[in-house]
């Protein structure tokens, strides 16, 4: 096993150009943290606003890129208690993933299922953990009920997509272009909404026979505030995770009101121990015996070796992916 | 018991002026209908706003105005199981109270403690429901926690204001004028802020020591909107129940993710039967054990026999009137 620890930094904001691999020594973990020898990693969108410059670590946390990791756990702090070293895991961090080794707290850690690899697993807690909060527990999407998800073939719209087709719901997506829509349909979206062609609002009051979805999952802002406003359905509930477009428009609130809805939003990183690692139990619970039975894994786009980080940020600068980009650290990532 | 039935109609719109009584036949209950004659109804800014030619009743219900009412039980329609001749009992009305007969819905009435009178009991649904709904349901308002009640001498602000404060939390309120803010304080508010003379958010910061309400309970809207979002704190709530001053701004919406907002609103009026009945059956468990004790009893600003409907709206269009202003149909309105 190797001594080295090689981590990614961004060296000044820029393009994938920036991103440097240095060596550092491996970390000590704290009381309640477990050292983990990281198989793999998954890329995600606030990784690049970090390489932008545009989403610093919080304070206390490391410059080292990288928000969910899949590996073995080879050391343990003071007082871990749910894992032993040898435990295949995969965990939410609030920086470092994209290292050879890395700490994460026992509480938010989750135990692999024997059937799921280091790539698969490190391509889940980011997004299942976004989505389980945004669109199961704060959205309270139902069975029966239908979602509709921007950005269909993203990391998380895909996500999205396999999970409310697990528990039930109806999906429409939006995405651009028909080869995005095709990819959608093939993650199981009951509907596909090409934005470039279509007034996504006229489409889904259509498929939904004028009443709108019960839920909208946002990551564009901007312009679509007003226009999820109008279409959501009495009682609805709109969840925004991101606001590619902005988060200012000029809005009429009036919806809000006469439609008795209920707007939310969230971001993963910033929130306390206590509430990942409820969330990470809600997972445990709910997704995991999907995961377990190959129901619902998350789509993997690409994997490049950790060397290779710049393709692997360019690819996900280029948009054309369609599900998670993963980056590996050892030879064996893919090994069970 | 006098067989006419006069009713309370808008002659066109505009102010008080042009409200009619008239006389109509005396309605009949239709399935799991009560005819009740009304004793008391309670006067609402809807009701106003429906004067003014700008809140039609919804399709199908009356053009009588009046939301609410509390009286005695005469006859029963199909089907009725809760409640029989001679029953005293509170209710939400779709139109109609303004009368000396009116039909409630078995569902939605509630059976009045004898220590309630008609005038009190009269002042309660409209605002008791919506402050259930609002602050305890939607926004989910805890023992321990602030809420910062806009227009805290208002029917609604009272009504928050005394059962946030039955309920274990801490109490802010916004008032016009140093005499609304002394009455604000006489219903149990903790602090109350002089929005003419004072800064609500720099106050309300200072008195959160920083960190802002958890709850925010807003019919202001307009430039209101923006500073709720600034103000509130972390993992907080906003609950819209009106837009005095209009529904549209210039609003930037990154307080939504970053401090993992909830935004809610509703109207009462526009409710489904079904959930009208569901807000009934809380109210009794929760709260008709506290009036039945005399506690966060509804504050009367003034009352008006039906005859003197004008003035009573008057009233409510000068905005000098603390807690609400009631009709009465019958000289022992007050009578238990």
């Amino acid at each position: 096993m190797t001594e080295e620890n090689r981590v990614v930094l961004a060296a000044g904001a820029g393009g994938p150009e920036v991103l440097r691999l240095e060596n550092r020594p491996r970390p000590v973990p704290g009381p309640h943290e477990l050292l983990v020898r990281v198989h793999a990693a998954g890329v995600n969108r606030p990784d690049v606003m970090q390489r932008q410059g545009n989403y610093p670590p919080p304070p206390g946390a490391s410059e080292v890129l990288g928000l969910e990791l899949a590996g073995e756990v080879t050391a343990l702090g003071e007082g871990v208690t749910r894992f032993a070293p040898g435990a295949r895991v995969m965990g939410l961090v609030h920086s470092g993933g994209y290292a050879d080794w890395a700490l994460v707290h026992e509480e938010i850690a989750i135990g692999l299922p024997d059937s799921l690899g280091y790539v698969e697993a490190a391509a889940i807690p980011e997004t299942y953990f976004t989505v389980w909060s945004n669109v199961f527990e704060r959205a309270g999407l139902k069975q029966g009920e239908t979602i509709l998800i921007h950005g269909g073939t993203s990391g998380i719209g895909s996500t999205a997509t396999m999970l409310a087709k697990a528990f039930g719901a109806t999906v429409l997506v939006t995405a651009g272009g028909p080869e995005k829509c095709t990819a959608a349909l093939g993650l199981g979206a009951d509907h596909a909404i090409d934005y470039r062609s279509a007034d996504f609002v006229a489409e889904a009051r259509r498929l939904t026979g004028g009443k709108g979805p019960e839920v909208i999952l946002d990551m564009v802002g901007g312009p679509y505030m007003q226009r999820n406003l109008d279409l959501v359905a009495v009682d609805g509930r709109i969840s925004q995770i991101a606001f590619q477009q902005g988060s200012t428009a000029d809005l009429d609130m009036l919806p809000l009101l006469m439609k008795r809805l209920t707007l939310t939003g969230s971001t993963l990183r910033a929130r306390p121990v206590e509430m990942k690692a409820r969330l990470a139990r809600a997972l445990e619970t709910h997704v995991l015996p999907l995961l377990a039975r190959g129901e619902a894994l998350p789509r993997i786009d690409s994997v490049f070796p950790l060397e290779k980080v710049a393709e692997a940020h360019a690819r996900m600068d280029g948009g054309a992916h369609v599900g998670k980009i993963v980056l590996t650290m050892t030879g064996d990532a893919a090994a069970r």
